[in-house]
């Protein structure tokens, strides 16, 4: 019989996460601070917990999906946490993007309980999540992702495991600091030749023909040619990570220049009301 | 009877732009500053001009591929220069990457003497002037281009036409500094994740299944990993267009943070000793 | 009788905190991780406390001074921390450079054991600490201020009261952010004159002649341009602060570009082994 | 007899300048592109030339006060320019700002006609120009600076001799660089604390009793709380300087990081119309 999974975390990514779990046959309990995000889930088969705690001595395998370090802290050592109701033997897998030094901080307090940690960010955003393809940054014993691997498969197609616990972390800020900058750099781009008199769709072409495409870039750009940017990855979001990768810069003392000066970017967009477009609503930078 | 075309600058890519005209049956007249770089092209059937002017009055198109704005000046404007011997009917091409200021300056140059003008940076690198797959990024007259087209399909195979005299450039500048930024930021995650105690092959695997993923990085990547930075593009060129792209967007109010800051750190390379070494050097700043 | 006054945190600005307070005639217990950093202090006739708690119960007044916001965590609400033994009436005064939303924080904690709190960074470094010239910039109630004035005045000369809670820090951020980018300017003015072949000593001559002189770069200056960096503020703390500064402008959504530029310099040269350094040492990044 | 002054540059700064050349008994010949703006010196006693040339070859001293690098070249080497008027033994000044290589360039050509050069770029602003209180940042040999120093005694109180030939110039932008991460800094702070609830005016009160004071900010720092930005250094002139200070910094591979962030700033509210505010209207960038 199927281990009785429990996703925490009904956001953007959660939700379909959860779905797939479902569709894959899996016992699947889930838990959200406002219950209502969970309705869909609920109706599709999951039962809702009262507390993360509840959730969790229920579930052979515990998945953490949340927004940033706070609520994964909140969720994990607060009040009728996780950790709380974490037993022995347990996999607790967190997915939320956060510090390597909480990933460590995490494993640690699992280990304490008998229980095992990976750290396993994810890339693909809703997209990835919904069609069941999310790429998996993995930190922690190779021996836990092969526990693991049957549940994360119904959400992800790709695993790479990259070190100890924080690896998945570092390499995932690594990889959205790449993301914001391709971003940025599209932005930047457009707003130059616009502003001399070019087309930004000519700019677009030649991007589409040069070594400097990128499948992010072919699926911004329609967005910033046209200022649309409903949300597939928030720049919240976008902003909350690069803060992150910064962070870790400095705590290792590895200057990363061009990202603090794109995060500025981000960050203004963020204060005149930017925070729910898409990333590649950074754009909007240069529109005012 | 073809035309008899002309190129002046015999460096990385102006050398094999011109095996690739003569290959394809074009009388060439070339000219360097430094004639013994003109040496292989000469063996292989060129003839060596004694001055731009020179060149000029024999050539029906005449194509420059310089260094920097200061190289174009004094081709163009020098005494014994382009514009001293251009004569009515003709074309000139400049596929050197300068300011669109400066393009739109030759092109009303050009108009004065009865001739016609193109601003055609290029993209593609060595390999593509090697293998005649240059990207030509043009601006100025679609019937100008028309007649310039036979010539510069040997050296390339497509052509953007992008607006009037300057576009051209503007999408170059703009181009590069993208390109300037997706590799800055390959080099700040990879020592980002290094330090994080992570192997940077690690991280590229990932990049090379995300949407990150873009063919200038699929080749940097090695490079960086190696630390071995034989030229394809140098830096020091880089760096100036760079400089361009951002005295660019000064001139016209568009603020490039993050252009910015990158180009601080091409600065810093390219002031211990990095000039020659590929952009892909730019790592290097982290290796101190 | 003069009141009990607690201090926490003997470090750089503690101890000669602490050491005004006892020659003004004021009871003191002292109170400090590692206990042998008291010694000077409990010679002078101050007690050591056992821990936090066992500090506050004894107080009328506490003040603490830890070098950053995990370390004010840890010593309010920590086990056998502050807020476990602060009582009805006393008053809690924070001179650490921490968050506003820490601060926030604590004063609501105050507040729910009916003690009352101010947020009172300081700025003078260690001179204005052993002079008993600090400048306090406070947040909270002015009546509250009223009453640890007595105290305070023992260390510092000049209050000012700057709003409600938080305040005091956001404004003590700004000012190190200000700091922090003026000894970062002169570090970048010398090392671009230095390079061009004019003896640094002619820029500092010009600057004291100029409407850009500062009493912090006429002390700096000197160690900049002996390269002696002995620290009166180490660089990881102005580090620190200005990595707060930046977060609190993300929260608002406040771009502050060249704050963030500047921090990434800072970052290189603590990463680089400069952390103990003296924050002028941020001009050894043109030194490799 | 006092020797023939003339000043070519009726600007902001140029004007006061020639008034206390006159007033100082100097005869003075002027020269200015659009002519009218030198009608008030020309009633005041002054001759206007009808070129650079014809101005050049009545006097002695020679100096120009022009408002960038192309206007002093044009005004130089232009037809009917300075050079084609001076005669040997006369002293050329230039006191606009441009870059070291171009005072480098001046000095070579002045020296061909058997003339003499200084870089003597001022500072002191508009009103340090009105009173003769300029400070000169000179670069060339002291002899020529004493014979000169009579002619520029009537404009400016205090000299510096830098070095050789474009020393002035590299301290000079030096000095530009720094007022404007002063003044950059400033701007940051006061978008900081006033979004985060608190007074600007508390930011200046504790600002004035700090470390961190100086000249330039208590001068600013009313405009910025008031709104008001009428020049006294228009924004495009720092905007341009700051642009010299960062591209000598890159030809020198001296990064800038902080300059080259600020100068952003500067240049997205000169993309807004705030070009011929004061420089410290940068502020203006969190006002949007």
């Amino acid at each position: 019989m199927k281990p009785t999974v429990g996703i925490l975390g009904m956001g953007l990514m959660g939700r379909p996460m959860a779905l797939n779990v479902l569709a894959a046959g899996y016992p699947l309990v889930v838990y959200n601070r406002t219950a209502s995000r969970a309705d869909e889930v609920v109706r599709a088969g999951a039962r809702l917990a009262a507390s993360p705690r509840e959730l969790a001595v229920q579930c052979e395998v515990v998945i953490t999906m949340v927004s940033d370090p706070p609520a994964l802290e909140a969720c994990l050592w607060g009040p009728d946490g996780v950790l709380a109701g974490l037993g022995r033997g347990r996999v607790l897998v967190d997915s939320s993007t956060v510090s390597p030094a909480l990933a460590v901080r995490a494993a640690a307090a699992c280990a304490e309980l008998g229980a095992s940690f990976l750290d396993a960010p994810v890339t693909g955003g809703t997209w990835g999540a919904e069609k069941g393809e999310l790429v998996f940054m993995v930190g922690g014993e190779a021996e836990v992702l092969d526990r693991a691997r049957p549940v994360l498969s119904t959400m992800g197609k790709r695993f790479f495991h990259l070190g100890p616990h924080g690896a998945g972390q570092s390499v995932k800020l690594a990889m959205n600091l790449i993301l914001a900058l391709e971003v940025g750099a599209l932005a930047e781009a457009l707003a130059l030749v616009e502003r001399a008199g070019v087309a930004g769709e000519k700019l677009v072409d030649v991007l589409q023909a040069s070594m400097a495409r990128a499948p992010v870039l072919d699926v911004k750009a329609p967005l910033m040619l046209e200022r649309r940017y409903e949300p597939s990855f928030p720049l919240r979001l976008m902003h909350k990570d690069l803060g992150l990768a910064i962070q870790l810069g400095n705590e290792l003392g590895v200057p990363l220049p061009a990202a603090a000066a794109v995060r500025e970017v981000y960050s203004a967009v963020r204060g005149c009301g930017g925070e729910d477009l898409d990333y590649a609503g950074v754009a909007s930078f240069w529109e005012r």
